[in-house]
């Protein structure tokens, strides 16, 4: 089955040695439809045993560059699920009364309640990624959060919260591409802003972000994954797998019923 | 079109002479399911453009019996519309800080934004239902909550929410047929309790705050529809059929795209 790429807590990572379109074994856009759908009714089960179990939370942060898929992972992986058995959470520019506390708090009051599946769509490493490439906050506060996040995130895991961070990766040519067909299609127009034009020109320097971000949080308790992702199907099926996998490994079971209920009859 | 129950603002409505099992026309199960399908296809794209239109809201509100098929109803008429565009409030017992605030500030908190659609498993009215049936709070106090609850709805609706109110009605034979298989399928148990069965001797007590709730907050800008929902299919092709109609209704449309966009090339 196809993985996700990993890197060893501690190691350095190079993201242009990695190749966006990089597929494994013999994968086609046709059997990867086929296996996410699979996989989407295996987990829409184990989804529903996790919140009958009521004890733990699993948290998917997507990160990765405009126009890398983090909507279209969402919706292609969660599409099939029971949507109460999940909670997207979006974070875009702080509020007023988000920037009047630190970085995390708004982040905090997000993580999914047990049973559940949080997904955050960009999350607290946009504080080490925009708030970086455009000095947001000065250089000294922004070195110091990547140790607060691995702190964060060990405090969420021990509460039960098992993480599966993704970085969707796309390459330069292929993010070209994606916002050349947002200006062409009259549907499309709307989300484009010239703005996007200016953050793409600052690219290097958010890879380099990124890859700072990729190995200083790259924790055993929460690890980075590389998803090669200017093939869209690839992206969703090895984020689909991956899904699927960590909630196989946690093996979520049923609770037991009130005692005394056998031969109970309802009148 | 199968349409809901409908009844005037002001008019008097009797529970017990509305059959939980009708249907409307020659539909069957088999029909019903094909047309939830295209129903959700529609949806799909409406709720997508409500979410890039970003002016206005629409807010489901469900409500019935234990075993009605609140969370049944969501899983199909929701499954297959892209989760990013909706969001799920579950209103269960109030947190002591909840009750700490009058009864509408934890609701009023959990309202769709705009651009979303938001859907409301038990609501507000809970607080004229089990509040009322349990004496939670004296008559005096939950006697006000019908004109309160008006005015609220009225705050939404003119914050451009648009509001649809569902009672899923079930007979007091089907909830015992459902409790019955609860308690019968090893799955299932986990989430029957003895308490359901205390709740069910309150039936009548039930079914008259309902049509107290149902009566006096069947307002003009917020109407209540009553879902016949003893067959489950029928239940959810109505309630799909409600959601698109009211999308179509609102005819959302993409906002216009920044000037000045023809031509650019993305370099």
């Amino acid at each position: 089955m196809p993985k996700p790429i990993t890197f060893k807590p501690g190691s350095k990572i190079k993201l242009a040695d990695i190749d966006p379109r990089h597929v494994e074994g013999d994968w086609t856009k046709e059997s990867a439809h086929e296996r996410i759908k699979e996989n989407t009714e295996r987990s829409r089960d184990l989804a529903y045993r996790l919140y009958a179990e009521n004890r733990r939370a699993l948290l998917l942060v997507l990160q990765g560059m405009d126009t890398a898929g983090k909507d279209g992972t969402i919706r292609t992986v969660m599409t099939g699920i029971n949507p109460q058995s999940f909670h997207i959470q979006s974070f875009k520019q702080p509020s007023p009364e988000e920037l009047d506390h630190d970085f995390l708090w708004r982040i905090h009051k997000s993580v999914p309640r047990r049973g559940e599946i949080g997904i955050f769509n960009r999350s607290h490493y946009e504080d080490v990624l925009v708030v970086r490439v455009h000095n947001l906050v000065p250089e000294d506060e922004w070195k110091g959060r990547y140790e607060r996040i691995n702190e964060f995130e060990r405090l969420l895991v021990e509460g039960r919260v098992t993480m599966v961070k993704c970085f969707l990766h796309v390459s330069k040519e292929e993010q070209r591409e994606r916002l050349q067909a947002r200006l062409d299609n009259p549907d499309k127009r709307w989300k484009f802003s010239s703005g996007d034009l200016a953050e793409r020109k600052l690219w290097g320097k958010y890879q380099e972000a990124y890859e700072d971000a990729l190995e200083k949080c790259n924790t055993e308790h929460a690890p980075w994954r590389i998803i090669p992702s200017d093939r869209k199907w690839y992206r969703n099926l090895i984020v689909s797998e991956l899904v699927k996998d960590t909630l196989e490994a946690m093996d979520p079971q049923f609770p037991p019923s009130e005692p005394g209920l056998d031969g109970v009859v309802v009148e």
